[in-house]
């Protein structure tokens, strides 16, 4: 029995020298060149072309390379088997450093400064004080839970929103539909952290974005589509929102002509908030593959809707 | 009984303002408004001109409305009372702040993200971890040790120097004139929280930065005369040294002729780094005054060369 390996995109040689190493039982094979379909165990993938994952009759296992599920959750012929996300630790730490710098940035007018630079001006300016300067993280899944735990170790007034209610402590926070207005109006910084799904495409739309007050700043690091683009921009352009920093876009790489670029109150990023390194994020896939290979359940374990709506 | 308020060069209102709320029964003399010198009981002051405080016979105590203690120690004329110096939780906060934005600015390469988003090209780069990437703090007091755990806190690898051992939880440090050669040797950054005398005035040479690795950045949160700008100013030139922020400056506010403003590898801050709040700071100031009615002993004393060189 083998592996299939197919890191869509990105480079899938680390990963293959890893998996020699550590599972030297198991072959490896980097898609497309898959001699036996028959032969596959567990197929680790990102971003795989949709259909493919049905030409192997012994799959028991999908183990993702990434956090994000939107593309499993949209792979309309997709196998009964368990789906594993990945979760480095590191990658929750790298997003949290993104979120904090930014706030950070907003919070101390960073960029105020460097202009003030530019003509050899000596002005300092008073800000609120940061344990007031209000930072809320919307989706408190693990990601989201540590980057709020960062704001709030940062020095800042952290916040959260959730679909379900989460308790951590020393962050303040709302829930579902119906508080999500409410914990917007209460906000100097919005970090989405939401995951894409039907619920939350577009969810932040300009209507709800215009609950923030006047000034506010948004920080994306989760999934371009959450944010519904016409209506930031409008929110962007009349200063309601005083500026943006986005990892994430809903077509990447951000096409040329997208505004976004030229906006001198949006920073754009390319999706290098958390990045998937190698040495610490096969560690957790390996030890999957072990667990599963042992009878074991791994984790964490994600259910596709198209499971759910199946059982 | 009063009190002498001199906080020369900012502003004495709000200072004032507490005073009266919380101290009642005491006046409050800004000066140069003082009707009788003998009058004056406690002097609170920030770069008060040197000789002045001869000028009070009954002076009982200096209290200082800031961190540094570089303008009291070069002081000729220090009446023999105790000195405070001011610690609001809030300025360590605030410089740990901008000692971690900074560190993370240069790790993550966003100046390099945005001049790529000038030219509207999405490309990533890939970095150190954050946990291997090495910020070294200079100078291990107080406020140093408050950059050193936050910056540990914030992903980094933390280490510290000090003239006199320090131990911290979770910073590897080095101490004594013998072994800063080797800290700088293993510092990707280096976050100068030394305070300025005899023995730290540009400690930060050409030869002694030279020990950085190339391509190591500093910042400086302290005094700008701990730094030989002309040797400093060479190594970026040169690019060992990779980029600078500089909050802080020999003379201040940085000259408009200074090639700091110009050097595109540095950024210039107004010595906002460390703000002082009349809110929280104005907490122990008072506590320290009502300590001294009292008879007991205010903190942290502040033993300046002149005391010790008498004792």
């Amino acid at each position: 029995m083998a592996i299939l390996l197919n890191n869509m995109g990105f480079e899938n040689q680390p990963w293959a020298d890893v998996f020699a190493d550590e599972l030297p039982d198991m072959p490896v094979h980097v898609w497309p060149e898959v001699p036996d379909p028959a032969q596959i165990k567990y197929a680790v993938v990102w971003k795989h072309p949709h259909g493919d994952l049905r030409r192997y009759p012994n799959l028991q296992a999908i183990l993702l390379l990434g956090a994000g599920t939107d593309h499993i959750d949209a792979e309309p012929d997709l196998p009964k088997v368990p789906v594993v996300r990945l979760l480095d630790p590191d990658v929750g730490n790298d997003m949290a450093q993104y979120a904090l710098y930014w706030a950070m940035h907003f919070h101390r007018r960073y960029e105020d400064y460097r202009q003030q630079a530019q003509r050899a001006e000596w002005q300092a300016h008073e800000v609120t004080r940061s344990k007031e300067f209000r930072v809320t993280v919307l989706g408190l899944g693990i990601i989201g839970q540590e980057v709020a735990q960062r704001i709030a170790g940062g020095g800042f007034c952290a916040q959260g929103w959730n679909r379900s209610p989460r308790q951590i402590e020393g962050v303040k926070t709302w829930h579902g539909a119906g508080e999500l207005s409410e914990a917007l109006q209460h906000s100097d910084v919005v970090v989405n952290c939401l995951p894409l799904n039907d619920s939350t495409r577009h969810l932040l739309n300009r209507q709800r974005l215009s609950a923030l007050p006047k000034g506010a700043f948004l920080i994306n690091i989760s999934r371009g589509a959450v944010i519904d683009d016409d209506g930031l921009i409008e929110l962007l352009n009349d200063g309601h929102v005083s500026g943006a920093a986005l990892d994430c876009f809903a077509q990447e790489p951000l096409p040329q002509e997208s505004p976004y670029w030229r906006m001198p109150n949006v920073y754009v990023t390319p999706h290098m908030s958390g990045s998937t390194y190698v040495k610490s994020a096969s560690r957790p896939v390996v030890e999957n593959i072990r667990r599963l290979e042992k009878g074991d359940v791994p984790q964490p374990i994600h259910l596709p809707p198209q499971h759910a709506a199946s059982t």
